[in-house]
């Protein structure tokens, strides 16, 4: 019994099933990209907004595709007065919020910014995780088709910008009016029987979305009467005749050789709906209006066959793909795919306020979209350099090595003393080269005494017992100088600048 | 029954309690404040770390002061396999969780930074809200004092930086040590009766902590036999002996001229205990070491009633305060007090590994630090310009706004198309005097079969109507320019250079 007393149970050092933690060049990576394309929102006059992280359930609401999942796929609890709480799954849904809360003292329209992580309680995969990054611009109070246009235009500057080519990234384009249009024209969406119209417009959509995984008899399936999975598990159908289901297919299937023709052949397809009428106005206004942006068809592409899965937006709607293959650990190809996306949403504010705001707006997955990025560019892979460090040879002279390093940073030198056990000159060179320091600064009593300090280079060093053979070469590039004390820094300078 | 049924209920647009959003100023802001102090970190050789903001609830610990709360402080809830997981509610509970789960792929010592968002479930007030920003160094793996002292050197170096001058602040420097010598010299922590000892040392501690609050009054009731609050409620004493209570109370309000003088009255106090002189002897060589520096007793200063909260310290500590009152909007004064902190804490890391892990920190808080600032800035809370607003006249010219926004844009300048409703051109311009806008472009048929393009400048505008009365005047300086479209871009630049 005592004995059992005395195991002391400790908890385990672990992130929680799909989070993650990110080490230095991965933070400082993420925080670049971030940068770059918050520079082109600022540019196009967009301001910025940080929301809360948590929000009240109600606010939320229910958007997200897999509605199917327990919890919905957010992470939430009940505070003590026992409002369920929960945090933001994506920044959209958000900024609803905060409009519909602020609106009075909002500019209109009001373009904002945002960029944070977001949290999904989903089946994290590889590559996937419960926490992510996302950054976002999107556009309150604008009813032209102007503003989407602008979320195109702007997230093809972004990709070019941050060193894509416009080979390597397609944004494809569609109208959920035009979907509209093609259930009106099978009969669905006839206003008689709004609720189960709009349940069956929710299946529809939901299994459009799933094209990618499922396939096109995946997708036939879920719109007829049904889909058995490989576990056993069955998800109901949309219900819908073979004809219907035909028109639908055909819809999602078109591929024309330029937007122009696949605008004509979905003119064909919707001719009896106005709505799809309309919404086939609205992509021609943003074709015209991207081609004067320079953004021509090679990258801005109408594609029936996306209509994003969230169940908010209303018009427009896009996704960037980016053109690229990955070679994965085991040597096989992965297409990175979709790294971004958007549309109109025309009534998310509303449901606040109930009455009509228009918005539209981009997101960006940036985790995926710097994975992208290191594939491109290998060198961005390197590690940064580290710090100076000023090594301990006794603590008798303590003041001295803070002196040094206290000088080094005042003229902007990154440098650091040696903080373990200083017992070992060994290690602490091994540290510096864990930190993937160039220089390291040394003395002792000895060096002191003649004012003098010696200055380690790690780089020349490491190269030059990697690479010179003879004595000869050796001497002309010595990897340790011993210099005076007062020219410490000067000396500093030049070896960081020349390296 | 129908009736109600068709009534929506509408989900409330409101943060939870408690929380709030950032809007553009105080978001670049707070950004801007964190390069700062984050450039300071890069330059005493620390590297950033972003750990999960999600941790399980045993890998947090129970650290807060709070103890006797509902839910520990924190925002808490269990995942489907009945795993209790949390919000983050410090940077330096995960950081140990960190580097315990990666501390054979982590340099030792390990030299981190991080900065980001913590929640806390505790009762929000004034300026105190449940999500806020911290920004964190910390050095794992290092026993030596000097790591200890690093720490309040970069600290002042900070203020100095981000604009404090020398008598705007003072780090206030304690031991845990010597306070454990005190509860030595009454007969606590003999440690015979461990585990009391233990519960006796938190109550103290957390008592201490209290006495800006509370007042040397409370402070003896709490060491005693307890507190009677307002409202009624008993906090539990440390049943401590008048004598006791006498020593500690000496200990804590002890304030001589100098940190020399302060030390030599410790050291009175603490004679027959050996950890008690040990950190007395760790004060001595941090004083010596920031005062090697450049940073004198006028800023670093030893100070026995600091103790800080948080269970985790166990060496030396520190708090800064700022020495500025602000003024409220009832014509009051505050002190702003401390806004940063931190100390040692070699066991926080053991609790996952069983082997000690030295570690000191420090952790900024960036909201009240924030606030500082601006308070001591007031330039600071202009409201920033915001972009060329490019008007429209009408719909039909929609390709050569377009190709106006576009141009501006490629030469760098922050523009946008106005994207509401453009029926009413008076409606354009408040919206670009709501954004802060210093320049706006008009043009209709008109101008474009001229080629030309008006410049309006908002801000000579208002100017010349509030303060020019004559015509003469007027002239000289009009507030509106035609000029041709192909110079647009060189004008606009050239106006906002000389604006």
């Amino acid at each position: 019994m005592s004995k059992k007393k005395s195991k002391i149970k400790r908890p385990k050092a672990i992130t929680p099933k799909g989070f993650r933690d990110y080490f230095d060049e991965d933070v400082v990576k993420r925080q670049a990209l971030i940068e770059s394309i918050c520079e082109i929102y600022e540019l196009y006059g967009f301001e910025i907004l940080e929301s809360s992280a948590v929000e009240t359930v109600g606010a939320l609401g229910k958007f997200l595709p897999d509605v199917d999942r327990p919890n919905q796929g957010i992470f939430s609890w009940q505070d003590e007065e026992n409002e369920w709480l929960a945090l933001r799954y994506d920044l959209t849904a958000p900024l609803a919020r905060v409009y519909a809360q602020h609106r009075n003292d909002l500019p209109l329209p009001y373009k904002r910014y945002s960029f944070g992580p977001v949290w999904r309680n989903e089946k994290p995969g590889p590559g996937r995780f419960k926490q992510f990054y996302q950054c976002d611009a999107d556009t309150i109070g604008a009813h032209s088709t102007v503003s989407d246009s602008e979320m195109c235009t702007m997230l093809a500057s972004i990709f070019e910008t941050i060193g894509f080519s416009k080979d390597q990234y397609t944004i494809h384009l569609n109208n959920r009016k035009i979907l509209d249009g093609v259930l009106e024209e099978i009969g669905i969406l006839n206003n008689s029987d709004s609720d189960r119209d709009k349940e069956t417009r929710g299946i529809v959509l939901r299994s459009i979305d799933k094209i990618d995984r499922l396939g096109h008899r995946g997708v036939r399936d879920l719109l007829g009467s049904g889909r058995l999975d490989d576990s056993g598990d069955v998800t109901e159908g949309a219900m819908l005749s073979e004809n219907q289901i035909d028109l639908i297919m055909k819809f999602i299937s078109l591929h024309e050789s330029s937007n122009k023709k696949t605008l004509e052949e979905l003119q064909y397809l919707v001719s009896k709906s106005a709505i799809g009428l309309l919404g086939i106005k609205e992509l021609e206004l943003i074709v015209e209006l991207t081609e004067a942006a320079g953004y021509l068809e090679d990258r801005i592409r109408i594609n029936p066959g996306i209509v994003r899965g969230l169940g908010y937006y209303t018009g427009p709607v896009f996704e960037a793909d980016l053109n690229m293959k990955v070679l994965n650990s085991d040597s096989t190809n992965t297409e990175i795919g979709s790294v971004a996306g958007g549309g109109r949403y025309d009534d998310l504010v509303k449901r606040f306020t109930g009455q009509e705001v228009p918005a539209t707006g981009l997101s960006i997955g940036i985790d995926r979209l710097g994975f992208a990025l290191n594939q491109l560019d290998k060198k961005q892979e390197m590690k940064r350099n580290g710090p100076v460090i000023v090594t301990i040879m006794d603590m008798e002279n303590i003041l001295e090595y803070q002196k040094i390093v206290i000088e080094l940073r005042s003229s902007g030198i990154r440098a650091e003393l040696f903080l373990g056990n200083p017992k070992d000159l060994g290690k602490q060179l091994k540290y510096a080269d864990q930190r993937n320091s160039k220089l390291a600064i040394i003395a002792g009593s000895q060096e002191f005494e003649k004012g003098n300090v010696q200055i380690k280079d790690l780089e020349l060093g490491s190269r030059i017992s990697s690479t010179i053979k003879t004595n000869q070469e050796w001497k002309g590039q010595p990897a340790q100088t011993e210099v005076s004390r007062s020219d410490l820094v000067e000396h500093i300078k030049k070896l960081i600048i020349t390296s």
